[in-house]
Protein backbone atom coordinates (compact mmCIF):
# COMPACT_ATOMS: atom_id res chain seq x y z
CA UNK A 1 0.00 0.00 0.00
CA UNK A 2 1.34 3.47 -0.72
CA UNK A 3 -0.83 5.48 0.67
CA UNK A 4 -1.96 3.59 4.01
CA UNK A 5 -4.47 5.11 6.61
CA UNK A 6 -4.17 7.68 8.58
CA UNK A 7 -5.33 10.45 10.11
CA UNK A 8 -3.98 13.66 9.03
CA UNK A 9 -5.11 17.45 11.40
CA UNK A 10 -4.48 19.50 9.18
CA UNK A 11 -3.58 23.64 10.20
CA UNK A 12 -4.99 25.91 7.83
CA UNK A 13 -3.56 28.83 9.66
CA UNK A 14 -5.89 32.17 10.73
CA UNK A 15 -7.76 32.98 7.63
CA UNK A 16 -5.52 34.61 4.39
CA UNK A 17 -4.92 31.27 1.98
CA UNK A 18 -1.05 31.99 1.57
CA UNK A 19 -0.70 31.61 5.15
CA UNK A 20 -1.03 28.12 5.00
CA UNK A 21 2.12 25.80 5.07
CA UNK A 22 3.49 23.83 1.97
CA UNK A 23 2.86 21.03 4.28
CA UNK A 24 -0.54 21.30 4.55
CA UNK A 25 -1.37 22.01 0.65
CA UNK A 26 0.37 19.12 -0.14
CA UNK A 27 -1.25 17.16 2.43
CA UNK A 28 -4.38 18.15 1.19
CA UNK A 29 -3.94 17.59 -2.56
CA UNK A 30 -2.65 13.80 -1.30
CA UNK A 31 -5.58 13.05 0.97
CA UNK A 32 -8.71 10.49 -0.37
CA UNK A 33 -10.93 12.26 2.00
CA UNK A 34 -11.04 15.80 3.50
CA UNK A 35 -12.73 16.11 6.36
CA UNK A 36 -13.99 19.51 7.48
CA UNK A 37 -15.97 20.50 10.95
CA UNK A 38 -18.76 23.22 10.36
CA UNK A 39 -22.49 25.01 11.47
CA UNK A 40 -25.48 23.44 9.13
CA UNK A 41 -26.00 25.70 6.41
CA UNK A 42 -22.56 27.28 6.27
CA UNK A 43 -19.57 26.24 4.51
CA UNK A 44 -16.93 26.35 7.66
CA UNK A 45 -14.08 28.79 8.35
CA UNK A 46 -11.56 26.28 7.32
CA UNK A 47 -13.10 24.71 4.25
CA UNK A 48 -12.87 28.62 2.99
CA UNK A 49 -9.00 28.68 3.29
CA UNK A 50 -8.65 25.48 2.26
CA UNK A 51 -10.56 25.58 -1.00
CA UNK A 52 -8.37 27.48 -2.88
CA UNK A 53 -5.93 24.16 -2.35
CA UNK A 54 -7.96 20.98 -2.68
CA UNK A 55 -7.76 18.87 -5.75
CA UNK A 56 -10.82 18.68 -8.32
CA UNK A 57 -12.86 15.25 -7.13
CA UNK A 58 -11.37 15.18 -3.54
CA UNK A 59 -13.57 13.39 -1.14
CA UNK A 60 -15.26 16.08 1.28
CA UNK A 61 -16.90 14.69 4.59
CA UNK A 62 -18.34 17.41 6.25
CA UNK A 63 -19.22 17.31 9.93
CA UNK A 64 -21.92 19.24 11.00
CA UNK A 65 -22.32 20.55 13.77
CA UNK A 66 -25.85 19.68 15.63
CA UNK A 67 -28.50 22.55 16.04
CA UNK A 68 -28.11 23.31 20.13
CA UNK A 69 -29.15 26.93 19.54
CA UNK A 70 -31.96 25.87 22.16
CA UNK A 71 -30.16 24.42 24.85
CA UNK A 72 -28.07 26.65 27.14
CA UNK A 73 -24.27 25.70 27.11
CA UNK A 74 -24.46 25.18 30.90
CA UNK A 75 -27.35 22.46 30.50
CA UNK A 76 -25.72 19.16 30.49
CA UNK A 77 -28.27 18.47 27.31
CA UNK A 78 -25.95 20.15 25.29
CA UNK A 79 -22.88 18.42 26.68
CA UNK A 80 -24.40 15.35 25.87
CA UNK A 81 -25.69 16.78 22.33
CA UNK A 82 -22.15 17.50 21.18
CA UNK A 83 -20.45 14.55 22.99
CA UNK A 84 -23.11 11.93 20.84
CA UNK A 85 -21.61 14.54 17.63
CA UNK A 86 -18.38 13.69 18.46
CA UNK A 87 -18.44 10.04 19.11
CA UNK A 88 -20.36 10.39 15.94
CA UNK A 89 -18.02 12.16 13.82
CA UNK A 90 -14.94 9.77 14.66
CA UNK A 91 -16.77 6.53 13.99
CA UNK A 92 -17.62 7.84 10.82
CA UNK A 93 -13.83 9.02 10.37
CA UNK A 94 -12.79 5.77 11.61
CA UNK A 95 -15.00 3.87 8.56
CA UNK A 96 -12.68 5.74 6.11
CA UNK A 97 -9.44 4.64 8.06
CA UNK A 98 -10.81 1.30 8.04
CA UNK A 99 -11.22 1.01 4.26
CA UNK A 100 -7.25 2.19 4.17
CA UNK A 101 -8.00 5.84 3.12
CA UNK A 102 -6.20 8.79 4.33
CA UNK A 103 -8.10 11.59 6.00
CA UNK A 104 -7.23 14.77 6.46
CA UNK A 105 -9.06 17.07 9.28
CA UNK A 106 -9.44 20.99 8.37
CA UNK A 107 -8.67 22.94 11.22
CA UNK A 108 -9.01 26.61 11.64
CA UNK A 109 -5.49 28.04 13.10
CA UNK A 110 -3.06 25.06 14.86
CA UNK A 111 -5.24 21.56 14.89
CA UNK A 112 -3.82 21.36 18.53
CA UNK A 113 -4.07 24.87 20.26
CA UNK A 114 -8.13 24.78 20.86
CA UNK A 115 -9.25 23.25 18.16
CA UNK A 116 -12.11 21.32 17.06
CA UNK A 117 -9.48 18.63 15.85
CA UNK A 118 -8.83 17.27 18.95
CA UNK A 119 -12.43 15.85 19.47
CA UNK A 120 -11.05 13.89 16.66
CA UNK A 121 -7.47 13.00 18.04
CA UNK A 122 -8.45 12.36 21.42
CA UNK A 123 -10.51 9.15 20.15
CA UNK A 124 -8.86 8.35 17.42
CA UNK A 125 -4.90 8.52 17.77
CA UNK A 126 -4.44 5.87 20.06
CA UNK A 127 -5.96 3.58 17.22
CA UNK A 128 -4.74 4.84 13.56
CA UNK A 129 -1.52 6.26 12.52
CA UNK A 130 -1.82 10.19 13.17
CA UNK A 131 -0.19 12.70 12.08
CA UNK A 132 -0.60 16.45 12.90
CA UNK A 133 0.50 18.90 10.49
CA UNK A 134 0.96 22.71 12.79
CA UNK A 135 -0.51 25.91 11.55
CA UNK A 136 -0.26 29.37 12.41
CA UNK A 137 -2.66 30.24 15.16
CA UNK A 138 -5.23 32.83 14.98
CA UNK A 139 -3.43 34.57 17.70
CA UNK A 140 -0.66 35.06 15.63
CA UNK A 141 -2.44 36.00 13.30
CA UNK A 142 -3.61 38.99 15.05
CA UNK A 143 -0.67 40.12 16.62
CA UNK A 144 0.92 40.21 13.52
CA UNK A 145 -1.85 42.10 11.92
CA UNK A 146 -1.57 44.58 14.25
CA UNK A 147 1.97 44.85 14.93
CA UNK A 148 2.40 44.51 18.26
CA UNK A 149 4.79 42.44 20.31
CA UNK A 150 2.84 40.77 23.05
CA UNK A 151 5.69 39.44 24.74
CA UNK A 152 9.39 39.50 24.91
CA UNK A 153 12.11 37.89 27.01
CA UNK A 154 11.69 36.95 30.65
CA UNK A 155 7.50 37.81 29.94
CA UNK A 156 5.44 35.08 30.61
CA UNK A 157 2.10 35.28 28.00
CA UNK A 158 -0.93 33.24 29.09
CA UNK A 159 -3.61 32.66 26.47
CA UNK A 160 -7.10 33.21 28.55
CA UNK A 161 -10.46 32.02 26.53
CA UNK A 162 -12.73 34.39 27.38
CA UNK A 163 -15.48 32.34 28.24
CA UNK A 164 -14.00 32.11 31.69
CA UNK A 165 -16.10 34.07 34.74
CA UNK A 166 -14.87 37.48 35.27
CA UNK A 167 -13.12 36.91 38.92
CA UNK A 168 -10.53 34.66 36.72
CA UNK A 169 -10.16 37.13 34.54
CA UNK A 170 -9.66 40.19 36.98
CA UNK A 171 -7.20 37.56 38.60
CA UNK A 172 -5.16 37.11 35.52
CA UNK A 173 -5.39 41.16 34.63
CA UNK A 174 -3.76 41.76 38.13
CA UNK A 175 -0.20 40.57 37.35
CA UNK A 176 2.00 41.31 35.25
CA UNK A 177 1.67 38.87 32.09
CA UNK A 178 1.47 39.60 29.06
CA UNK A 179 -2.90 38.64 28.17
CA UNK A 180 -4.28 37.03 25.00
CA UNK A 181 -8.07 37.06 25.27
CA UNK A 182 -9.17 34.42 22.78
CA UNK A 183 -12.84 33.26 21.92
CA UNK A 184 -14.05 36.96 22.40
CA UNK A 185 -17.92 36.48 20.86
CA UNK A 186 -20.28 37.47 23.22
CA UNK A 187 -18.12 38.19 26.33
CA UNK A 188 -16.83 41.70 24.85
CA UNK A 189 -18.29 43.64 27.66
CA UNK A 190 -17.02 41.80 30.34
CA UNK A 191 -13.40 41.61 28.98
CA UNK A 192 -13.40 45.27 28.60
CA UNK A 193 -14.53 46.21 31.83
CA UNK A 194 -11.45 43.87 33.41
CA UNK A 195 -9.08 45.26 31.40
CA UNK A 196 -10.04 48.89 31.97
CA UNK A 197 -10.16 48.12 36.11
CA UNK A 198 -6.79 46.75 36.29
CA UNK A 199 -5.07 49.47 34.43
CA UNK A 200 -4.42 48.33 31.29
CA UNK A 201 -7.21 49.27 29.29
CA UNK A 202 -4.79 52.25 27.37
CA UNK A 203 -2.37 49.37 25.59
CA UNK A 204 -5.38 47.04 24.85
CA UNK A 205 -5.60 46.12 21.08
CA UNK A 206 -8.66 44.52 19.88
CA UNK A 207 -8.66 42.49 16.68
CA UNK A 208 -10.97 40.27 14.22
CA UNK A 209 -10.35 38.32 11.48
CA UNK A 210 -6.43 39.55 11.53
CA UNK A 211 -5.43 38.30 8.53
CA UNK A 212 -8.40 38.98 6.30
CA UNK A 213 -9.57 41.68 4.08
CA UNK A 214 -12.05 42.61 6.32
CA UNK A 215 -10.04 43.00 9.06
CA UNK A 216 -10.58 45.39 11.86
CA UNK A 217 -8.17 46.73 14.50
CA UNK A 218 -8.68 49.07 17.27
CA UNK A 219 -7.28 50.51 20.41
CA UNK A 220 -9.85 48.58 22.90
CA UNK A 221 -10.52 51.78 24.38
CA UNK A 222 -12.18 53.00 21.10
CA UNK A 223 -14.10 50.45 20.21
CA UNK A 224 -17.43 51.43 20.04
CA UNK A 225 -19.77 48.61 20.64
CA UNK A 226 -19.84 44.94 22.42
CA UNK A 227 -20.03 43.77 19.27
CA UNK A 228 -17.66 41.15 18.49
CA UNK A 229 -17.09 37.36 16.35
CA UNK A 230 -16.06 34.13 18.08
CA UNK A 231 -12.68 34.36 16.79
CA UNK A 232 -12.03 38.13 18.03
CA UNK A 233 -9.00 38.29 20.11
CA UNK A 234 -7.84 41.00 22.87
CA UNK A 235 -4.50 41.43 23.67
CA UNK A 236 -3.06 42.98 26.74
CA UNK A 237 0.93 43.66 26.44
CA UNK A 238 3.15 42.53 29.12
CA UNK A 239 3.57 45.08 31.76
CA UNK A 240 6.34 47.28 31.65
CA UNK A 241 8.77 45.71 34.86
CA UNK A 242 8.74 48.15 37.87
CA UNK A 243 5.44 50.05 36.74
CA UNK B 1 7.83 52.43 -7.87
CA UNK B 2 6.32 49.24 -7.98
CA UNK B 3 8.66 47.55 -4.74
CA UNK B 4 8.64 50.78 -2.68
CA UNK B 5 10.59 50.56 0.64
CA UNK B 6 9.31 48.18 3.39
CA UNK B 7 9.90 46.04 6.34
CA UNK B 8 9.23 42.33 6.33
CA UNK B 9 9.05 40.26 9.47
CA UNK B 10 9.18 36.83 8.19
CA UNK B 11 7.95 33.81 10.08
CA UNK B 12 10.03 30.87 8.60
CA UNK B 13 8.20 28.39 11.26
CA UNK B 14 9.80 25.92 13.82
CA UNK B 15 12.45 23.82 11.30
CA UNK B 16 10.91 21.67 8.62
CA UNK B 17 11.28 23.99 5.87
CA UNK B 18 7.58 22.69 4.20
CA UNK B 19 6.16 24.61 7.17
CA UNK B 20 7.15 27.58 5.98
CA UNK B 21 3.72 29.50 4.50
CA UNK B 22 3.11 30.42 0.78
CA UNK B 23 3.38 33.86 1.69
CA UNK B 24 6.83 33.58 3.58
CA UNK B 25 8.06 31.46 0.77
CA UNK B 26 6.66 34.41 -2.05
CA UNK B 27 8.12 37.30 0.19
CA UNK B 28 11.52 35.95 -0.14
CA UNK B 29 10.91 35.62 -3.55
CA UNK B 30 10.07 38.98 -3.70
CA UNK B 31 12.49 41.28 -1.51
CA UNK B 32 15.68 42.47 -2.47
CA UNK B 33 18.02 42.31 0.82
CA UNK B 34 17.08 39.08 3.23
CA UNK B 35 18.62 39.26 6.48
CA UNK B 36 18.78 37.43 9.21
CA UNK B 37 20.37 37.23 13.09
CA UNK B 38 23.10 34.78 13.32
CA UNK B 39 25.99 33.74 15.94
CA UNK B 40 29.56 34.21 14.94
CA UNK B 41 30.52 31.46 12.91
CA UNK B 42 26.93 29.88 12.53
CA UNK B 43 24.48 29.93 9.92
CA UNK B 44 21.58 30.40 11.91
CA UNK B 45 18.60 28.47 12.56
CA UNK B 46 15.80 30.70 10.13
CA UNK B 47 18.72 31.05 7.18
CA UNK B 48 19.03 27.15 6.94
CA UNK B 49 14.95 26.51 7.34
CA UNK B 50 14.60 29.34 4.42
CA UNK B 51 17.83 27.99 2.22
CA UNK B 52 15.82 26.12 0.05
CA UNK B 53 13.25 29.02 -0.58
CA UNK B 54 15.76 31.89 -1.53
CA UNK B 55 16.55 32.56 -5.11
CA UNK B 56 20.07 32.75 -6.66
CA UNK B 57 21.72 36.16 -6.01
CA UNK B 58 19.45 37.37 -3.17
CA UNK B 59 21.44 40.10 -1.30
CA UNK B 60 21.95 38.64 2.13
CA UNK B 61 22.78 40.74 5.31
CA UNK B 62 23.92 38.32 8.25
CA UNK B 63 23.17 40.45 11.55
CA UNK B 64 26.35 38.79 13.85
CA UNK B 65 25.33 38.73 17.24
CA UNK B 66 28.69 40.36 19.58
CA UNK B 67 30.66 37.74 21.54
CA UNK B 68 29.42 38.06 24.79
CA UNK B 69 30.64 34.82 26.52
CA UNK B 70 32.81 36.15 28.38
CA UNK B 71 30.18 38.65 29.81
CA UNK B 72 27.23 37.02 32.40
CA UNK B 73 23.97 37.76 31.01
CA UNK B 74 23.05 39.91 34.44
CA UNK B 75 26.20 42.42 33.23
CA UNK B 76 25.10 45.62 33.06
CA UNK B 77 28.00 45.39 29.89
CA UNK B 78 25.94 42.05 28.39
CA UNK B 79 22.49 44.51 28.40
CA UNK B 80 24.40 47.50 26.91
CA UNK B 81 26.68 45.38 24.12
CA UNK B 82 23.37 43.64 23.16
CA UNK B 83 21.67 46.90 22.63
CA UNK B 84 24.16 48.35 20.87
CA UNK B 85 24.24 45.21 18.74
CA UNK B 86 20.12 45.69 17.82
CA UNK B 87 20.96 49.55 16.94
CA UNK B 88 23.52 48.97 14.87
CA UNK B 89 21.32 46.28 13.14
CA UNK B 90 18.41 48.77 13.15
CA UNK B 91 21.00 51.23 11.07
CA UNK B 92 22.14 49.02 8.58
CA UNK B 93 18.82 47.84 8.05
CA UNK B 94 17.67 51.50 7.41
CA UNK B 95 20.06 52.06 5.33
CA UNK B 96 18.60 49.70 2.89
CA UNK B 97 15.23 50.96 3.43
CA UNK B 98 16.61 54.40 2.84
CA UNK B 99 17.90 53.21 -0.75
CA UNK B 100 13.90 52.15 -1.48
CA UNK B 101 14.68 48.40 -0.57
CA UNK B 102 12.32 45.93 0.80
CA UNK B 103 14.13 43.70 3.41
CA UNK B 104 12.56 40.84 4.50
CA UNK B 105 13.84 39.88 8.14
CA UNK B 106 13.98 36.09 8.68
CA UNK B 107 12.46 34.69 12.19
CA UNK B 108 12.56 31.21 13.44
CA UNK B 109 9.19 30.40 14.02
CA UNK B 110 6.45 33.90 14.61
CA UNK B 111 8.52 37.21 14.30
CA UNK B 112 6.90 38.58 16.98
CA UNK B 113 6.69 35.17 19.47
CA UNK B 114 9.94 36.05 21.53
CA UNK B 115 11.74 36.63 17.96
CA UNK B 116 15.14 38.98 17.61
CA UNK B 117 13.01 40.23 14.97
CA UNK B 118 11.33 42.37 17.64
CA UNK B 119 14.54 44.54 18.39
CA UNK B 120 14.02 45.39 14.34
CA UNK B 121 10.53 46.38 14.82
CA UNK B 122 10.62 48.26 18.18
CA UNK B 123 13.13 50.61 16.35
CA UNK B 124 11.72 50.44 12.66
CA UNK B 125 8.27 50.15 12.30
CA UNK B 126 7.11 53.84 13.70
CA UNK B 127 9.39 54.95 10.52
CA UNK B 128 9.23 52.54 8.17
CA UNK B 129 6.48 50.88 5.76
CA UNK B 130 6.28 47.45 8.42
CA UNK B 131 4.51 43.98 7.27
CA UNK B 132 4.69 40.78 9.63
CA UNK B 133 4.05 37.41 8.13
CA UNK B 134 2.92 35.64 10.93
CA UNK B 135 4.76 31.82 11.35
CA UNK B 136 4.23 28.42 12.90
CA UNK B 137 6.01 28.66 16.24
CA UNK B 138 8.41 25.97 17.84
CA UNK B 139 5.59 25.83 20.40
CA UNK B 140 3.12 24.55 18.13
CA UNK B 141 5.78 22.35 15.76
CA UNK B 142 6.82 20.77 19.16
CA UNK B 143 3.06 19.75 20.40
CA UNK B 144 2.30 18.45 17.15
CA UNK B 145 4.83 16.49 16.59
CA UNK B 146 4.06 15.17 20.39
CA UNK B 147 0.71 14.64 19.62
CA UNK B 148 0.06 16.49 22.84
CA UNK B 149 -2.77 18.63 23.23
CA UNK B 150 -1.82 21.16 26.11
CA UNK B 151 -5.21 23.38 26.58
CA UNK B 152 -8.61 22.99 25.04
CA UNK B 153 -12.04 24.83 26.34
CA UNK B 154 -12.06 26.97 29.31
CA UNK B 155 -8.02 25.95 29.89
CA UNK B 156 -5.92 28.58 30.39
CA UNK B 157 -2.12 28.36 28.24
CA UNK B 158 0.77 30.23 29.76
CA UNK B 159 3.98 29.72 27.83
CA UNK B 160 6.67 30.62 30.86
CA UNK B 161 10.13 31.58 29.62
CA UNK B 162 12.58 28.65 31.03
CA UNK B 163 15.02 31.26 32.25
CA UNK B 164 12.44 32.67 34.95
CA UNK B 165 13.24 31.92 38.55
CA UNK B 166 12.67 28.79 40.06
CA UNK B 167 10.01 30.71 42.74
CA UNK B 168 7.93 32.37 39.81
CA UNK B 169 7.79 28.61 38.22
CA UNK B 170 6.17 27.14 40.89
CA UNK B 171 3.83 29.18 41.08
CA UNK B 172 3.05 28.77 37.87
CA UNK B 173 2.95 24.71 38.10
CA UNK B 174 0.87 25.53 41.57
CA UNK B 175 -2.29 26.36 39.55
CA UNK B 176 -4.54 24.56 37.28
CA UNK B 177 -3.38 26.16 33.92
CA UNK B 178 -1.37 24.31 30.74
CA UNK B 179 2.04 25.45 30.77
CA UNK B 180 4.59 25.14 27.89
CA UNK B 181 7.99 26.27 28.95
CA UNK B 182 10.19 27.71 26.21
CA UNK B 183 13.76 28.28 25.91
CA UNK B 184 14.81 25.40 28.20
CA UNK B 185 18.45 24.70 27.78
CA UNK B 186 20.53 25.33 30.80
CA UNK B 187 17.19 25.61 32.76
CA UNK B 188 16.23 21.82 32.69
CA UNK B 189 17.16 20.86 36.35
CA UNK B 190 15.28 23.74 38.03
CA UNK B 191 12.70 22.97 35.58
CA UNK B 192 12.24 19.23 36.25
CA UNK B 193 12.36 19.92 40.07
CA UNK B 194 9.83 22.44 40.11
CA UNK B 195 7.35 20.02 37.42
CA UNK B 196 8.03 17.24 39.74
CA UNK B 197 7.36 18.56 43.27
CA UNK B 198 3.76 20.16 41.57
CA UNK B 199 2.94 16.41 41.22
CA UNK B 200 2.66 16.91 37.42
CA UNK B 201 5.52 14.91 36.24
CA UNK B 202 3.89 12.33 34.47
CA UNK B 203 2.33 14.32 32.30
CA UNK B 204 5.22 16.37 31.22
CA UNK B 205 6.42 16.09 27.99
CA UNK B 206 10.05 16.97 26.65
CA UNK B 207 10.67 18.19 22.97
CA UNK B 208 13.60 19.19 21.26
CA UNK B 209 13.59 19.98 17.13
CA UNK B 210 10.06 19.31 17.16
CA UNK B 211 9.89 19.32 13.23
CA UNK B 212 13.27 18.12 12.36
CA UNK B 213 14.54 14.75 11.30
CA UNK B 214 16.54 14.63 14.70
CA UNK B 215 13.57 15.54 17.01
CA UNK B 216 13.57 14.07 20.83
CA UNK B 217 10.27 13.76 22.04
CA UNK B 218 10.38 11.94 25.82
CA UNK B 219 8.29 11.62 28.91
CA UNK B 220 9.90 14.09 30.89
CA UNK B 221 10.35 11.81 33.62
CA UNK B 222 12.11 9.08 30.93
CA UNK B 223 14.69 12.29 30.18
CA UNK B 224 18.23 10.77 31.51
CA UNK B 225 19.92 13.93 31.65
CA UNK B 226 19.68 17.53 32.10
CA UNK B 227 21.20 18.56 28.55
CA UNK B 228 18.80 20.33 26.23
CA UNK B 229 19.32 23.05 23.55
CA UNK B 230 17.74 26.48 24.06
CA UNK B 231 14.35 26.08 21.86
CA UNK B 232 13.75 22.60 23.51
CA UNK B 233 10.40 23.27 25.29
CA UNK B 234 8.92 21.32 28.47
CA UNK B 235 5.07 20.93 28.00
CA UNK B 236 2.75 20.34 31.24
CA UNK B 237 -0.99 19.79 29.97
CA UNK B 238 -3.65 21.36 32.08
CA UNK B 239 -4.38 20.08 35.29
CA UNK B 240 -8.02 17.72 34.73
CA UNK B 241 -11.38 20.19 36.31
CA UNK B 242 -11.48 19.19 39.72
CA UNK B 243 -7.98 16.94 40.17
Amino acid sequence: MSNPARLIGVGVGPGDPELMTLKAVRALREADVIAHFAKAGRAGNARSIAGAHMRAGAVELPLRYPVTTEIPTSDPAYTRAIDAFFDASAATVAGHLDEGRTVAVLSEGDPLFYGSYMHLHFRLSHRYPTEVIPGVTSLSGCWSAAGLPLAKGEDVLSVVPGTVDEEALRARLAGPDAIAVIKVGRNLAKIRRAVADSGRLDGAVYVERGTMADAKIARLADKPDDAAPYFAVVLVPAREHGS
